[in-house]
C-alpha cells in the first residue's frame, strides 16, 4: 500500500458553538458580544485591558450612537473559529490532511467550579462529533475541567482517554490556578502520564500589562504586538521551567508536553537556564542529580513549529537534541491571525510564513521536511487511520 | 607585522570603588552592606524582593545574634568587582586579550538628578584611569547620568566621546526612566547615533515578580534562576522590540546597539515579531514602509556571544543575517556567576560554557569563530591599539 506522509497541523483551534454561548452570556473577559449594523461578526475579546474599550462601545450603541468598527476591541468572531465546515475548506486550501483540533483559550480556566465537569464534557463531546463526521481528517485535544473538585478533574481524565479521536489535552499555564508547579497540580499531570496523553500546553495570559510601556498595550499604539509576540511565548517559557525547577519532569517520567510556539524561547533561553542552575548554590546540589533542561527537551517535550522562522526552526529542532528532526511537528494557529485585507477563504500568510521556514530550514521535500509537516504528528500522536486515509 | 587575533571580552562589569561608597551609603536597593564576623566580603543586593531578607539579617546581627551566612541575600562583593589587578588576572587566566569594561547594573538609574551628571563623571574618569594604566589591554562602555537634566546628560555624551579608551555606553532598559520608546530619549539615542558610540543595551529590571509564582521568586525555592535566566532575557527583548515599533531603528539610521545576552530572545522571537506586525491592521500600513525587525537584526543591532549554548548561539549568528558572522562578540558576563565550590582565581564555567559554545557551533579554532571570539570586538569597536599590543 503506498503511502504519502501526510500534512498534519496540530495547533489549530476551534470555539464549538456551545461555548461561544457561555462567552455571549458573561459580563467579562473571555466574552462575546455582537454590535449589529456595526460589524458582520460578534467579537470575542479575551484580554482584560480590552474590556474599558468594549463598554465603551456597548454604552455608545446603547445611547444610539454607533461606535465605529475600528473602535470595536478584541478579534472578529468569524465562521473560522466555529464551523467545522470552515475548517475542512481552510485545510484543503492550504494541503492540510489531519488536523488535532483543540479549544482556544482560554478554555475553561473561568467556570464555576460546579459547572466545569459538565461543560468539559459537553466540549469533549461537541469535538469528538466533529472528529467522527470527518473520519481521517481529524483528531482532537480534549479540553479540561480544571476548576473542578479534583475527583471530577481525575474522572475526566479518564473519560477522554476512551473518547477514540482524543489523542491528548490542552492546557494553559494556570493549572488549578495556581501554576504548574503547585503541588496540587502534580497528581493531574501523573494521571495525564499514566494515561498516555500528552499535553499541548498554551500560553493564554501573558505578562502584567506595565512591561510593554505607556504606548504598548493592547489598547495602545503597538496593537496586539507585545502581549501576542512576546507575552505569550514568555509565558510558556516561564510555566515550563518552574515545571523543570520543581523536579516535577523528573518524578513523572511518563509526562510528555507539546510547546505552542515552539516552546515559547525555550530553545534559545535553555542554555542560560541551565547556567543559571550550576550557578546557583541553592539548587545545583540537588539540580545535579536531575535531568537537566536539555534532557527534559530531549526526552519529555515536544515542540510545534509555530515559530514564523527558519531561523526560530532550527533553533527549536537543534534544541530537540539528535532526534530534534524526530519531535518537531507542523502548525498554523488557525483562526487566529487572518490575512489582512484578503479574502478569509483563500490562502492565509500565518500559514506559509510556517511552511516556508520549514522548507527553508530542512530543504524543501525533504524527508526531515515530511516528518516536521506530519510524519513526526502521525507517528506520535497515532493518527494511522489519517494516514491510511491518504493512501 | 604579525598579528594574532586577539580573544576580546565585551561584556565585563565592574563597580569601582566611589560607586561602592554610593551604595555603602543607601537605605534601599541597590545597597551594599557588610557583615563582619559572618562573611568575609560585603553583600550587595541589587533586587527589590531581597530587601526585606536584607533587613532581617541587619536586625539580627544589631541584636548582637549573628545571622547564618546561607541566609545572607544579594551576593558576595569579591575583589572581583572593583579591582582592575582582578580583572586582569581573570583575563589573563581565560586567555581574554582586552576587555571592554562597563559599570555593572544599576548603573545610576536610581541617583538624584542634580548628582547625577558629577557621579557619571567621575566613574567615567575612573574607567578611563583604569584602561590607562592597562594601555591595549582595557577599554570602557561610559556610564550615561539618565536622571539628570537634559542639556547635562547631552554634555556628558559630548564627553565621553572625547575620552580615549570610550568606545561606546552602558544603558538599561529604563531610559530616562520610561522606558527606551519615550519620545523623550530619542534626542540621547540620536546624540548617540551621531556621536558614533555604539550602545551596550543591558537588563536589570526583570519582569514583575508575580511571574515567577509562589515558589519561584528570589527569596523561594529556585533561587535566582527565574528572574536572571528569564527575566533578564525578556526585558532586553521587550525594550528593542519596543524601540522598533516606535520607529525608532527608522529614524536614527545611525543608532548601533549591542544586545545583551545575545539579544535576550529577538533572535528566536523575531519571526514571531514580523509575523504579528504584518496581521496587525493598526499597525502594518505604517510599518511596511519601514525596516522590518530582521533589518534591524541585521544592519542596526549586534549581539553578544553570552547565551551558554551553541543552539542560542548558532540561532544569534543566524538571526544577524548573511553577515551575522561578523556581528557577533564574546563576553563573560564577569564577575557575575562565579564558580560554586572551586577556586574564583581559577577558570569560570560560565567562561567555558560560551567559549564552547562558540566552537560548538563555529569549529574550534575557525575563522569565524576567531571572529566571534574577538575579531569582530577589534573591528566594530575600534580595539586596534589592543591588536597591535599583541601583535
Amino acid at each position: 500500500m503506498a503511502t504519502k506522509t501526510p500534512v498534519v497541523d496540530v495547533h489549530t483551534h476551534m470555539y464549538p458553538p456551545e461555548y461561544i454561548q457561555i462567552l455571549e452570556a458573561r459580563d467579562d473577559i473571555p466574552i462575546v458580544r455582537s454590535f449589529p449594523g456595526v460589524a458582520p461578526d460578534p467579537r470575542i475579546v479575551l484580554l482584560s485591558t480590552e474590556m474599558a474599550p468594549l463598554k465603551a462601545a456597548e454604552a455608545k450603541a446603547a445611547s444610539g450612537e454607533q461606535p465605529t468598527l475600528e473602535s470595536l476591541p478584541g478579534r472578529p468572531l468569524t465562521t473560522h473559529y466555529a464551523s467545522v465546515a470552515q475548517k475542512i475548506h481552510f485545510m484543503d486550501t492550504h494541503g492540510i490532511d489531519v488536523s488535532v483540533l483543540s479549544l482556544a483559550n482560554p478554555w475553561l480556566d473561568f467556570v464555576a467550579s460546579d459547572e466545569a465537569g459538565k461543560i468539559a464534557a459537553s466540549v469533549n463531546s461537541g469535538f469528538s462529533a466533529m472528529c467522527a463526521a470527518n473520519p481521517g481528517r481529524l483528531f482532537f485535544f480534549a479540553t479540561l475541567p480544571v476548576t473542578a473538585p479534583a475527583d471530577v478533574l481525575l474522572q475526566t481524565i479518564k473519560d477522554v482517554r476512551k473518547l477514540p479521536f482524543c489523542r491528548g489535552v490542552i492546557l494553559g499555564t494556570g493549572g488549578l490556578g495556581k501554576g504548574l508547579d503547585d503541588p496540587e497540580m502534580e497528581p493531574v499531570l501523573e494521571a495525564l502520564g499514566e494515561a498516555g496523553l500528552i499535553i499541548f500546553l498554551h500560553p493564554h495570559y501573558g505578562l502584567p500589562g506595565e512591561v510593554w510601556g505607556p504606548r504598548g498595550g493592547t489598547t495602545g499604539e503597538y496593537g496586539h504586538v507585545l502581549p501576542l509576540a512576546l507575552g505569550f511565548p514568555m509565558e510558556t517559557t516561564i510555566a515550563v521551567t518552574r515545571l523543570f525547577l520543581a523536579g516535577v519532569f523528573d518524578r513523572l517520567p511518563k509526562l510528555r508536553m507539546l510547546l505552542a510556539h515552539s516552546g515559547g524561547t525555550l530553545p534559545f533561553l535553555a542554555g542560560r537556564i541551565d547556567s543559571c542552575v550550576r550557578h546557583d548554590g541553592h539548587l545545583w546540589k540537588e539540580a545535579q542529580k536531575r535531568r537537566s533542561i536539555w534532557d527534559v527537551l530531549h526526552e519529555q517535550v515536544y515542540l510545534d513549529a509555530v515559530v514564523y522562522s527558519d531561523v526560530g526552526l532550527q533553533a527549536a529542532v537543534a534544541a530537540s537534541g539528535a532526534k530534534g528532526l524526530d519531535r518537531l511537528m507542523f502548525g498554523t494557529d488557525h483562526p487566529f491571525f487572518p490575512p489582512l485585507g484578503t479574502d478569509e477563504q483563500g490562502e492565509w500568510e500565518s500559514v506559509s510564513m510556517n511552511a516556508d521556514a520549514v522548507a527553508k530550514a530542512l530543504g524543501d521535500g525533504t524527508d526531515a521536511a515530511k516528518n516536521v509537516m506530519g510524519g513526526n504528528a502521525a507517528r506520535i500522536l497515532d493518527l494511522v487511520a489519517g494516514e491510511q486515509e491518504k493512501a
